[in-house]
């Protein structure tokens, strides 16, 4: 039997998660990955060396890498002093590779054969660009960067867009094109998920795809983005991007994170409610154990995740459902 | 038959020379790397990141790569710009790889692995070490980076001398117990080759094993640093570091480069003459084509080089002899 084909749209830590959690099951699997991020080392990297941002690929890569666990180590790893500082390994990887085939395409094609990745791994767009958003208040938020920190977005916004507005890479449509499922999210609804929708053609390519289309919510608002959505504000908010309810499935979590992280949560974000009852929704328990580690990059971070076995669990479902 | 074992004792370019013309062959081959070397991106790495000096071991992974040419263009590659200006992307590979496995001998392994590479690059030394040099007019040179600059040494010196006083790495002592021909040189003297002699040990070793032993002239002098020196002087200022005189084989260039660099080379050093009537000396051609690419780069590091392939061919000469 021919493998069913899923497509995960997204960037950042939520592509992870879902990622390895898919990388398990006998799928032909396809990343596709926002290219917005300006941020950390992405940042750096992008202004002094001229390079597509490599952050989000990077993860996407690790998370369906099938190298040793001290290879995906090495690609997290942050160097800490000098000139160096704050850099991960696989950000210089992505970012020499691209200097020396002179392609990011091909950079990240050849970082999945050192990773021995499984599946594929593609940028949305090869060009240049920056996410903008122009708020109601008429105050200009340029840069992903400057979106994930603002808290003001939930106050309105007018204008989210990409600048230059960007060619779509063409293997992203074929790909959505044979695609059997669909996945979008979880991630950051300004920063991971809409900055794929703001690509030309992309809406088009997954309205018009056969694929049995799935939005995993987020587990959590981020205080001043998304303050006070439920589950049906992030869906219409993906829907009007989209220009078309085209989801079949709504898959969301129903299950309370462990009670000592309640007041913790308060300075990020609040749980997102669901206030949907139709079919489509599927209400489950979707939450991950905490990331050990230290505490800091939790709250830098997302404070709970999504399970990744959970999740993809659910997304099983669908696929053997076809 | 069993493959005859191969062990290159130096450091930097000479090493890389040498390895590349004998992997073509069918042997067991080791590099035994100096690891003194504190200049240039190495440098800023021992002091930002503390970890040990990683250019000459990636000079001869590369040497012994079988992946493809794009990987070893990869670690040779040098970022441009900004906090990563000068550093070569294979420096930083081995430097975090040694953070994340805690260990600058496992982090060669590894690189090596990644590299896909045949034999085995061993540091000669793991202690954090610098190479000191006490000039007869009293200047101390400190680290490898000010010694390969100075034009005093031909003035004389009185010591030059590992700091602290390293222990050897227990795996270089087992490989040259059971070499069947060790090779020095080509190579700094002061800076690539004597370095490794400095280590407890290791000229012990050397004189004790029943391996035949090569030692491989330079092509030129340094200016102001072997001045002068024929290959009598070459080969008695190893002789003297290693108590013994060992070499069962001498190998000496014979050709003359291209006219049109004669000026050149005046600025850098001038051409070694053979001063030495014995039958151990191998008296050849072993001049390589001049490294295509920028002038500057010929300026910076040695003008001319040996050709691979013909100091390969006359060390097969040997090995096949035993």
């Amino acid at each position: 039997m021919k493998r069913k084909k899923v497509v995960v749209i997204g960037g950042g830590t939520g592509n992870f998660v879902i990622l390895r959690g898919l990388k398990n099951f006998n799928l032909d699997l396809t990343a596709i990955v926002s290219m917005a991020d300006n941020g950390g080392s992405t940042g750096i990297l992008r202004d002094e060396l001229g390079v597509l941002p490599p952050g989000d690929v990077r993860q996407c890569l690790v998370a369906l890498s099938n190298s040793s666990s001290l290879m995906r180590s090495l690609m997290n790893y942050r160097f800490e002093n000098g000139g160096l500082g704050g850099h991960s390994f696989g950000n210089l990887l992505l970012s020499a590779l691209e200097k020396v085939t002179g392609s990011f395409e091909k950079a990240v094609e050849e970082a999945g054969k050192i990773l021995f990745i499984k599946g594929k791994v593609i940028p949305v767009t090869t060009n240049q660009v920056h996410l903008k958003m122009i708020l109601k208040n008429k105050t200009i938020l340029d840069g992903e960067g400057e979106i994930y920190i603002s808290r003001q977005i939930d106050q309105g916004y007018s204008q989210i867009f990409l600048e230059p507005y960007p060619k779509v890479n063409p293997h992203v449509i074929s790909e959505i094109q044979s695609a059997d499922v669909i996945v979008m999210g979880p991630g950051g609804l300004y920063t991971s998920i809409i900055p794929n929708l703001l690509v030309e053609g992309v809406s088009q390519a997954i309205h018009e795809s056969k694929a049995k289309k799935v939005f995993v919510v987020n587990l959590m608002n981020r205080l001043g983005q998304t303050s006070g959505y439920k589950v049906s504000h992030n869906l219409n908010e993906v829907i009007k991007f989209i220009g078309h309810d085209v989801f079949d499935y709504v898959l969301v979590n129903n299950s309370l994170p462990p009670k000592e992280l309640i007041q913790v949560y308060a300075q990020e974000g609040e749980l997102i409610e669901n206030d949907l009852n139709e079919e489509r929704v599927i209400s489950t328990d979707l939450i991950g154990p905490l990331a050990n580690g230290n505490p800091q990059d939790l709250i830098k971070r997302s404070l709970i995740r999504h399970d990744s076995k959970k999740l993809a669990k659910e997304l099983m479902k669908i696929v053997d459902n076809l």
